[in-house]
C-alpha cells in the first residue's frame, strides 16, 4: 500500500507499537489500512481464542476440538480488515480517545464479517477462502478420514452453518454486550450496528435471488450493490465509528454520500478482478461471477452494448463452470466488448468523486489524508 | 392440557382478557400452556408485522414481498411456545409483576427457537413444519413457478439460511437491545440468554456431529441432550425469567435440577413420538430419526439389549429413507425389544424426579401447581 510520510516504528498515542504513518506533530495518529491490520488481528485472534477455548475444553472428542479450533486458523488466514478500519477511522475522525477499548468492539465487525463469509461460502459452494479449506471442506475431509457415515456433505455444511451461527451470535454478544463506552454513545452506535445486520441479510437474500433471474431488473441490482456493499463495507461502519466519538454526529448524509461511491467502486474492482485478477493473489479461483450466473457491471454491460456474437456465446456460458479455453473466451469477450475499459473508468469516476467529497470535507486534515490513501489503495488492488 | 380448578374468561391481573386458571384469591395469576398461548401469540404476531413490513416495504419485488412475508405464516402456522411460557412462569414466580413488558422481551425466545427450527430443517432436509411448507420449500416451489435459472434447491436452501440469520439477529436485538427493565436485571437475565444461544448452537455441533458415527459415544450423547434439550428448553428459559424478576435470584441449582430432568423425559418424549406418534397430530412424518442415522435411547436399547436378529435388521435400516412395509418392521423392533416400554418408563421416572423437586420447592404454591400442570402435560402430550 502507499503511504504517504515516512513510516516509522514508535510507541504511538494509541499505546500500541507499530510502523505508521508519521505527521507533523501535533496531529492526529492515524493507522493506514496495513498498519491498522498489524495492530488489530492479535486483539482479534486474542478473542476468539478466549471463545473457542471454552467450547473445545467443553469437548471430550479430538474431532470437535479440531474442528471448533479450526475456525480461528480460517479467520487468520486472511482478510483485509477494512470494516472495522473504516470504523476506527471515523471514530478517531470524531474525536474518539479510546482507541484500545474500541479496537476491542470493532472486533465484533470482523467476527460478524466471518460469519457473512462462512454463510456465504456454503450458499456459494466454495471449498477454498483465504488460500484455505472452507469450514465444511475441513469438516468434509476429516469424516471421510474417520469413515463416517451418512451424507457426509449435507452433514459438512451443517456444521459450517452452526459455526457461522456462533461467530453471528459472538459478534452480537461482543457489540451489544459491551459496556466500556458511555451508554448513550454506545445506543447510538448500536443502532447503525443493527441496521448493518439487518441490510447485509437482506442484500444477500436480493443477491441470491438475482442470480436466479434470467434477466435482473436494474433496480434490484442497485439495491444488492447498495445494501451489500456500500452499506455494509463502508456507510455503516462510519457511521459506527462515528457514533461511539459522538452520539450526536450529525456525519450521516456524508457517510451515505462517500459509502455510496466507495461501495460502487470496490464491488465493481471485486468483480473485475474475478475476471482479470491473478488467482494466487486472490486466492481463490476466478471468473465464479459467470459460473454462478452473477449479474454485473460487466455481464450487463456484454448483453447491453455487445454484439450479437458477444451476447450469445456470453449467454452460453452464463451460469455454467468453464473449462481453461472457455475461460479464454469470456475474458476475451469482456476486452473486446470494451466491458473491462468502461468498468475500469466507471471505477475511477466513482474513486474521484469519493475524493472530491472527502477534500471537500470538514474532517480533520489528517484524517482527509488517511482516507486518501485508502481510495488510492483501493484504486490499485489487486485482491 | 389438564386444567385444576374452573376456567373463567376475565380481565385478569396481567391486564389480559382470557380464560385462566382461577385460584383463590388473592393469589397470583398465573396462565397455562394453552392461555399462554392466546396471549402470547398476537404480541409475536405483532413483532413481526412490524419487522417484515420494514423488508417489504423496501423492495418492489412481488417475489421477495411474498417470501418475507411467508416467513411470518411459518412462525404462526404452530409452536407451543413452550420457551417463553418456561420463562414467564419463573419471571412470576419471583416476584416479576410487569407481565406486558415481559412478554415482550420473551419474544426474543420465540423468534430465536424460530431461527433454530429454519436452520435445522436446512440441515434435516425437512420439507413440512407445523404442516406447512418450510421457507426452502416455499421458495422452490415459487422459483420453479416462474422458471428461474441455475440450482434453485441450492438457491432455496440459501434464502432459508438468510431468513433464518434475520431471525436469529432480530431475538439478539430484541432482547439485548431491551430498555424497559432495569439495567441490572437486564443485565443478569442476558448472561442466561447468551449461554442460551451458545449452547443450542454447540449442542446441535455435536448433533449433526453424532449422527454421522456408526457408534456414538455415550457422554457425547448426554452432552447433546443437556445442552440441546435440558439447558436451552427448560434450564436457561427458567433462569432468564428468574433473573428478569430477581438480578440476585439463587435458583440457578434449581433450575439445572428441574430443567435436566423435564429435558431428558422432553427429548425421550420426541423420539418417542418419532416412533409411535400421529403423523396427522405431529404434523411431521415419523422415523426420521431412523432415516437420519439419530442416536436415542430407542436405539441404543435395542442396540445393546436386543436379539442379535432384532440388532441387524435395526442397522440395516438405520440411516435410510424407510417404505411402508420396513417403517412397520421397526415399529415392531421397538415394541419386541421392550425398547418402547422400558423408554416410557424412563420417561415416567424423570416426571415423577421433576414433580418431587418441584414440590419440595419453595415456589409459591400457586407455581408449583402451574408446573405440575405443565408436567402432566408433557406425560400425554401427543405432538
Amino acid at each position: 500500500m502507499a503511504q504517504t510520510g515516512c513510516s516509522l516504528s514508535v510507541e504511538c498515542a494509541h499505546g500500541v507499537r507499530v510502523g505508521r504513518v508519521q505527521f507533523s506533530a501535533p496531529r492526529l495518529f492515524m493507522y493506514n489500512l496495513q498498519e491498522f491490520k498489524q495492530v488489530f488481528d492479535p486483539i482479534l485472534k486474542n478473542f476468539l481464542e478466549q471463545r473457542l477455548k471454552k467450547f473445545s475444553s467443553n469437548s471430550s472428542d479430538n474431532f470437535i476440538k479440531d474442528f471448533i479450533e479450526y475456525s480461528e486458523k480460517l479467520t487468520m488466514a486472511g482478510g483485509k480488515r477494512i470494516r472495522p478500519y473504516i470504523a476506527y477511522v471515523m471514530y478517531t475522525a470524531n474525536g474518539g480517545k479510546d482507541i484500545q477499548n474500541a479496537l476491542k468492539l470493532f472486533v465484533s465487525l470482523e467476527i460478524f464479517h466471518n460469519f457473512a463469509l462462512i454463510h456465504d461460502d456454503i450458499m456459494d459452494k466454495q471449498y477454498k477462502r483465504h488460500g484455505v479449506d472452507t469450514i465444511p471442506a475441513f469438516v468434509l475431509k476429516r469424516l471421510k478420514e474417520e469413515k463416517r457415515t451418512g451424507d457426509l456433505e449435507n452433514a459438512s455444511n451443517a456444521q459450517g452453518i452452526l459455526m457461522g451461527d456462533l461467530f453471528f451470535s459472538w459478534a452480537m454478544e461482543l457489540f451489544l454486550g459491551n459496556k466500556n463506552f458511555p451508554k448513550e454513545n454506545l445506543n447510538s452506535s448500536q443502532n447503525y450496528f443493527y441496521k448493518m445486520v439487518d441490510e447485509l441479510c437482506f442484500g444477500q437474500i436480493l443477491d441470491i435471488d438475482i442470480a436466479t433471474r434470467k434477466k435482473a431488473k436494474k433496480n434490484l441490482i442497485e439495491d444488492k450493490t447498495r445494501l451489500k456493499t456500500s452499506r455494509y463495507t463502508f456507510v455503516r461502519p462510519m457511521q459506527i465509528g462515528a457514533h461511539l466519538a459522538n452520539p450526536n454526529s450529525n456525519m450521516d448524509a456524508f457517510c451515505e454520500e462517500l459509502g455510496t461511491r466507495l461501495g460502487i467502486a470496490f464491488q465493481m474492482q471485486d468483480d473485475l478482478l474475478d475476471i482479470v485478477g491473478d488467482p494466487k493473489i486472490l486466492e481463490k479461483n476466478t471468473l465464479r461471477d459467470i459460473a454462478e450466473h452473477q449479474h454485473t457491471f460487466f455481464t450487463d454491460y456484454v448483453f447491453e452494448k455487445g454484439t450479437k456474437q458477444q451476447k450469445e456465446k456470453l449467454l452460453k456460458y452464463f451460469g455454467k463452470e468453464l473449462k481453461d479455453n472457455e475461460q479464454k473466451e469470456v475474458i476475451e469477450i469482456f476486452e473486446k466488448s470494451r466491458a473491462i475499459e468502461e468498468g475500469k473508468l466507471e471505477i475511477l469516476k466513482n474513486l474521484n468523486e469519493a475524493k472530491k467529497i472527502i477534500e471537500n470535507s470538514l474532517l480533520p486534515e489528517e484524517c482527509k489524508e488517511i482516507c486518501l490513501i485508502l481510495i488510492e489503495s483501493m484504486r490499485i488492488r489487486q485482491n
